[in-house]
């Protein structure tokens, strides 16, 4: 579990969810019960295509600019523009017109899928190094493992690629074959594995059991396979005896309809309210539980990356299934989209809001987020930025760089006193304890050596969940519940 | 002269400059040598309009929105969305789609007149307060005064407005009444004006001679009726007996090309080049002076904001009329605008970039700007950031309100040591210093009576043409160089 935390001081990257930053909330399965996108209820097509007047307005504007524009231009990339500057003209970030490549990483995130290797990279000075291999796919199967550099694909070098552009690379259609040269610590030289392309399911579910029987699920997104894999998981921990669940979706940015309302049915009495989807006219659909409650307690986690989905299900579990929410108010995204990707006949996408969805009470969450029952941020250090290496910070400097030293320090309890970025004799003493205990020479002035100790020791302790006070409250909630239903027996 | 000059702490937004920021530089009237726009040489018109498949896409993608999207949508944003989309894919911020209004803000701006009551103003403490109103004007001719706080026009109150909104009510068409109530320092009543608008010239040249014999204009744009009014205020400093002259166009975002042609002929020996203008295919239309040069030495005021005609004019005066250039790199703007104003039907206008300008020897200075031969920064107290006036700043507080005050404080001349945000005792020195000066009691600590002090005195010192290092030197400079004339006589 939490295996996906990432510290703010990494460059996490993984191959699968690099296209989810902005997420979705398509409708098309769950209301009409259908499959396909773009044919919801609530879609409707009018054919109408553009009136006489707005043809010639548009055509004008076209030869104007290919008339006179002072560079060549593609006619195809006036087009695309036109079509992205109608959807910037609804002031709606959630609809959006996405050209062939990135409508092709959608729908494989909304499918839970893709095309690869399946290995989770990230950069480190400069290298493509594996996070690790994803279970059961191509690389994990060829032998590569975590830790590895990836040297080069198919005979080109992978050096001096940003992360994206490496990816790009590694990845290809299924069938296709990767030529993946490999250097492997305690290897002298490099190991070179041909990798034959597949779909690789991502991994959107982590579960795991506690000794004190609590159960921890933590969901990355909500894709088409994430409820059957919820399940699967929930259903495990059940036959092992959990007492209590904690379910982290903590900068999940949401997902499928249908998928969050299977999943969140797992909890709520049969009957009761998940949702209302409310149309233009104020119509509104609802959907029920057709599943039923659970006898031990449960806690929420989320956080203000929590969108969308992830709010459905809070939204859900806090009013149908006295679920304890645990953390920061969620993100405030209340709207559904529908993707349309047959129509513009190209591969091409529009992305539309077609609704907004309410609580079960009725309460719209759109840009107000939902409230946790228990509050709870993380620490600053959580959140700091990184240290600039070509400056030396020491006594009575006053810098961004020594207030990050300063929160740093601070967060792994060596008490600078201040942390404002005024490196004073409070600080100094925090310095030198710290480097004491790194057996770096106690001179109280940050250096890169110390600074590099000091983001090292950080990162160790940002991705101990002993310190993720969020996860620690979650879990201290569950079990005083335990407790306390032990206690009515 | 300088009048214009102003301080960071003011907000002070003219009624007529307010739609400039973004400025132009069209082509039509001197590439041509025709008068409306639209028409010059370098302007075609192909007329293919849409094709088939365009059509059916756009309109497809229109049909998908009305039909779906979750909110009323005016289609003809849609359309106009469409339009601006097409300019944006261009990825050239001077290439823009302006709707009516902001079209007709645009043409005034170039013409260089407007209607309306003719009163520059700003707000102050939540007031619409009269800087000034414009010699001739509608306003003056009324009795409008400087300091005037304008508290309803035609029984609407100004209160709570932005001064953006506030200036729309008080401007409109040629002939109609505004009904202004005013209120005036010392006058206890509300004073009512009906003030009869009109079209107002926009002063975009202000000049003085120095009792030294030397001149200064300054021209805040390039409009129509610029090149007519420098060469009266130029004839009237040269009848004077001008021994040197400064121009001055800081922060001049630029105009009509004709123009500014027009006024650098002036300078520029006959037949020597002022300009090059170059299409997409590489041609090139020289325009060479019909004027002459000068007896008397010249030196240019620019700094960053100083783009587009602003910078014509200053590498045509520095290559071809020896004129030295003072102050700060310029923006950088190398390109030629035209504007298409009938061809889309509906009072709204494409303003496409048609062409590259370069300077006399060939030099694209696009992204580059001009480099002064004199290079001359304002110290940093001109750019200072407000103090945030709920705070108290005393010894050992840290934040960025405390490096303001002491960037203040060391422009002032009262050395408070350091200006990194840390107040030390030499800060504490340095403001009861300032504040016994003032007649504040010493107690080294800011509160908001002492920052309003700080702030105020920065702006008087900042306004002060004396303390405008720039103006020194371009001042200096011409001085050297008369005197250099003089010693060879």
């Amino acid at each position: 579990m939490l295996k996906k935390r990432t510290a703010i001081l990494m460059m996490v990257i993984s191959l699968i969810v690099g296209s989810l930053l902005t997420m979705f909330l398509t409708g098309s399965n769950s209301i009409a019960g259908q499959a396909s996108s773009g044919e919801g209820l609530l879609a409707s097509i009018t054919s109408g295509g553009l009136k006489a007047e707005e043809t010639r307005k548009i055509g004008a504007a076209i030869d104007l600019i290919e008339g006179n524009y002072y560079k060549d231009i593609e006619r195809s990339a006036l087009v695309d523009g036109a079509i992205n500057g109608m959807m910037e003209a609804l002031s709606d970030p959630y609809s959006t017109y996405m050209g062939q490549e990135t409508a092709q990483q959608f729908e494989e995130s909304i499918e839970g899928s893709f095309s690869g290797i399946g290995a989770e990279v990230s950069m480190e000075d400069g290298n493509v190094v594996v996070v690790s291999p994803i279970k059961g796919s191509p690389a994990e199967k060829a032998g590569i493992r975590s830790k590895d550099i990836l040297l080069s694909v198919n005979g080109e070098s992978l050096a001096g690629l940003e992360l994206n552009a490496a990816v790009a690379k590694i990845r290809g259609v299924k069938g296709s074959t990767a030529s993946i040269e490999v250097k492997r610590n305690g290897v002298a030289e490099p190991i070179k594995y041909a990798i034959v392309r597949d779909d690789v399911a991502l991994e959107t579910v982590n579960a795991s059991l506690r000794k004190d029987g609590i159960g921890m699920i933590e969901i990355t997104q909500f894709s088409l396979n994430t409820a059957e894999r919820f399940k699967e998981e929930l259903t495990n921990l059940e036959k092992q005896g959990m007492k209590g669940l904690v379910i982290d979706v903590r900068n999940n940015p949401g997902g499928v309809l249908s998928v969050v309302i299977d999943i969140t049915q797992q909890f709520v009495p049969k009957g009761e309210l998940i949702v209302q989807v409310e149309d233009k006219n104020g119509k509104r659909e609802k959907s029920f539980s057709k599943g039923s409650s659970k006898s031990y307690p449960i806690t929420l986690l989320m956080n203000k990356g929590s969108a969308s989905a992830s709010e459905i299900l809070a939204g859900a579990l806090q009013q149908s299934a006295d679920v304890v929410l645990v953390g920061e108010n969620s993100f405030g995204k209340g709207t559904v989209q529908t993707s349309f990707d047959r129509q513009l006949g190209d591969g091409s996408l529009l992305k539309i809001t077609i609704a907004k969805w309410l609580t079960p009470d009725g309460t719209w969450i759109h840009e107000e987020g939902i409230k946790p029952d228990i509050a709870v941020s993380q620490p600053d250090y959580f959140m700091v930025a990184p240290i600039n290496k070509e400056k030396t910070l020491q006594f009575n400097k006053n810098s961004d760089d020594v207030k990050s030293a300063q929160v740093m320090l601070d967060g792994l309890g060596y008490k600078p006193g201040r942390v404002d970025g005024y490196f004073d004799v409070g600080t100094q003493k925090a310095v030198k304890t710290f480097q004491t205990s790194q057996k770096i020479k106690a001179n109280g002035i940050i250096d890169s050596k110390t600074a590099e100790a000091l983001e090292k020791v950080l990162i160790e302790h940002i991705q101990d969940p002993l310190n993720d006070t969020q996860l620690k409250q979650g879990i201290a909630e569950v079990q005083k519940e335990i407790k306390a239903m032990a206690s009515k027996k």
